[in-house]
């Protein structure tokens, strides 16, 4: 079961790296009751929102690269919660968001109902241990 | 069932304004599975790891008080994930903090396995209507 979860969290990533909307499409829930936080946006509620929020992401000129690290999943019934640390490469220099991606199991699918990503700006004096 | 999950998101913000470890300690789940992302922050998963940095935040000079606002509840199976908007009011001024939290029921208890909290930086232009 974990490694469902993993494979539909990797999906996500592997899209956005795509910057394709369509295996976007295929991740999320189409509900009313998916939620999505970009890195200092205000809560984007709603499929259609959702959507339409990664289509103008993927219109733009940036593309986004990822290495994923730090990973942890954890699964209660049909929902699980997994944190990773998004590892941006660009040519502007990279950067950690945290993430938060909570997946609904719905007729044996795991899909994307909640993202929450926010760039790690402080580091743990426990780090520098 | 909205209403139970409802009064445990609040009772995890009535923690917060009254700095008190205790309340926060009955709001969490206590496992290796709880996640917490403070803004600006990187991911702290754990309930021993996750309790120190409260405990560092309520020995800190900063007292936090919150109007929420913009809340939504969803339920799937025995976890909620609830969006919120946390309106801080502080001498130095506002700031909006995005947050997802997600509660797990176990024996009729919903409890916090995952906050993340993130300062909203952009307005979007749909806002503007």
């Amino acid at each position: 079961m974990i490694d469902e979860v993993r494979a539909a969290n990797q999906a996500f990533y592997d899209a956005h790296e795509a910057a394709s909307t369509e295996a976007m499409s295929v991740v999320w829930e189409h509900s009313d009751r998916v939620v999505c936080v970009h890195p200092g946006w205000p809560i984007l509620r709603g499929w259609p929102t959702v959507q339409e929020a990664w289509r103008q992401i993927f219109a733009g000129p940036h593309r986004n690269q990822f290495i994923l690290t730090n990973e942890a999943i954890a699964v209660h019934g049909d929902v699980a919660w997994v944190t990773v640390d998004e590892n941006l490469v660009s040519i502007e220099g990279g950067a950690t968001v945290a993430a938060t991606n909570v997946f609904a199991r719905t007729d044996g699918r795991w899909l994307l109902v909640a993202h929450h990503g926010s760039t790690v700006v402080y580091r743990m004096t426990s780090d520098d241990d």
